[in-house]
């Protein structure tokens, strides 16, 4: 079993490198070897006996794709993204990369698939920023994609080519609908999204933290570890059970700003809540108001795909995954 | 108020220059030039006083867009696009004409806004196929887009992009989703839908049609003059009424075989409909069980897109506009 990370890098692929090595198998075959690839390049995890391959690439170059999948890996997970912010501010980079980057990679396997058979799984992340407001809530699996952000565009773009090139036979494709990822490790960022995060991960660690949104704001969250799960789930699903509906909104948990507060009070005490501090924000208020409160995810449960179930849990995985356990 | 049509040569296309002929204006604005793209060159239409360009263009030349804005149209209808069955049986050529093409010329309008400020109204034509089946009946406005052809994701994709493109600024569009159009003038062809259309021309002129589909079939219907009546619809409304989903599902009527059957009858009498052979083909009926049974189509129809209400309505347009009046 040789696998393909592209995004190996970023948060997500470097825990979901780490859970591959710790599980030592996929599909139930022993993982021999890994590709690890990214813009920049990525670490290799700690502790897999097999084969790393770093390769230091960039998507949106034609050549890349053909290049990464030369060596013919049976699952591909497919997680490299300019994020949301960016892809807004730079119009052209964000289709080069999040839109002919994935249609390069989806189409060099398509060629290989011609020419020889290959036909590998493909485990592709979306997100939640397909859907835009006015959204119900919760939002149903059967509610349109109408993004409003380039970011989200491009994510609803990749996940219809995915499900036809799937349809076709060209690969086995999944994709992912990745919640916000709640705690994100690592250091406060200017993402408007970031305080979701920030409010818990930097009060933990007896740090301030600002909340620029009232604590009514809901939305719809999952811990970095479920999301590596879903991932490595994509990858082992049974694609008939899927269907040809292959882009899935995955579970998560559907809480507002002041659940999040008295999950972390409940965890970590008043001293800790004391460490937010209240700096209301308009801009961030305005963004926020067109952001996805939760989904029913019914067919991703049903699928077998699990997140956590209240707001003490996930910030009992970051204690866990990222500080050592203990407060 | 210069037009360009891009599809010029189609059914559609030169059914939407002749009704501009005869208005003779568009939002409000005499018509004073029209260019009429294809990739074969379409007829002038008569009776046109101002300049007419005939340009044929492939769209899938990446050149071809900026040569068709070089003279800045204030309107283009973007009509273009190879069929369903040519785009699931050639791949490729599907994504480079479907997909590319309209993606050149979104990029090519793009690109002479942040020029010169160009930023013309591009009434893009959908279609029913960007949704796949299981589907609920009638479908809603707010239903996901997951295409069971290589076609209806190119437009699915296209529709993406409109909206897109929209939201930044780059031009104003609007995507207008077809239903099957009925009565279709001509011949009978190879569409595995072209029998709704055949049931109904061939015996109105005392021929014999092939019925390969049980009469409880039912789908979504709207006659040519009616499409024609979108685009000009699509054309003329104030956007600020639509809103940032600038895809709509048009009207139309959901009727059954059978009721089209009935309306011949009605229209036409019983000889009329003794012409229709019931000759059921298996592969037909499998893909006509995943085609769209009808839509809500609410919100087209409270922004005054209007279609058919009855079957002897459809018919009695087709004796109007292309048997001169009279059976």
């Amino acid at each position: 079993m040789h696998i393909l990370v592209i995004g190996a890098a970023g948060m997500v692929g470097r825990k979901l490198a780490q859970r591959l090595t710790r599980d030592g198998e996929l599909q139930g075959r022993q993982i021999t070897a890994m590709t690890l690839a990214d813009v920049v390049a990525a670490d290799a995890p700690d502790g897999f006996d097999g084969r790393v391959t770093i390769e230091a690439v960039d998507l949106s170059e034609p050549a890349s794709a053909e290049r990464l999948i030369a060596s013919r890996p049976d699952v591909i997970f497919h997680l490299a993204a300019i994020v949301s912010g960016e892809a807004e501010l730079d119009f052209e980079k964000g289709y080069k990369i999040n839109l002919d980057g994935t249609r390069y990679l989806f189409e060099a396997i398509r060629l290989a698939r011609m020419a020889d058979g290959y036909c590998p799984r493909v485990v592709f992340t979306s997100s939640i920023a397909v859907v835009g407001a006015p959204l119900p809530y919760p939002i149903p699996d059967e509610f349109h994609t109408t993004p409003l952000t380039s970011y989200g565009t491009q994510k609803a773009i990749c996940e219809l080519l995915l499900s036809d090139y799937s349809r076709k036979g060209y690969f086995d494709g999944i994709g992912i609908r990745l919640p916000t990822i709640c705690i994100r490790p690592g250091k406060p960022n200017k993402a408007a999204s970031g305080f979701f995060s920030n409010i818990l991960r930097e009060p933990l660690v007896g740090q301030e933290a600002i909340l620029p949104v009232g604590e009514d704001v809901r939305h719809w969250h999952a811990s970095p570890r479920s999301a590596v799960g879903f991932l490595i789930h994509g990858a082992n699903i049974d694609l008939e059970t899927v269907g040809p509906r292959r882009n899935l909104s995955m579970p998560g948990l559907s809480a507002t700003v002041g659940e999040q507060i008295e999950a972390l009070r409940r965890v970590a005490g008043e001293k800790a809540v004391k460490l937010i501090r209240h700096e209301p924000d308009e801009m961030i208020m305005r963004i926020c108001a067109g952001w996805a409160p939760g989904f029913e995810a019914n067919r991703a449960r049903a699928l077998g795909f699990i997140a956590e179930s209240s707001f003490d849990e996930i910030i009992r995985v970051h204690i866990e995954d990222e500080l050592g356990g203990k407060l």
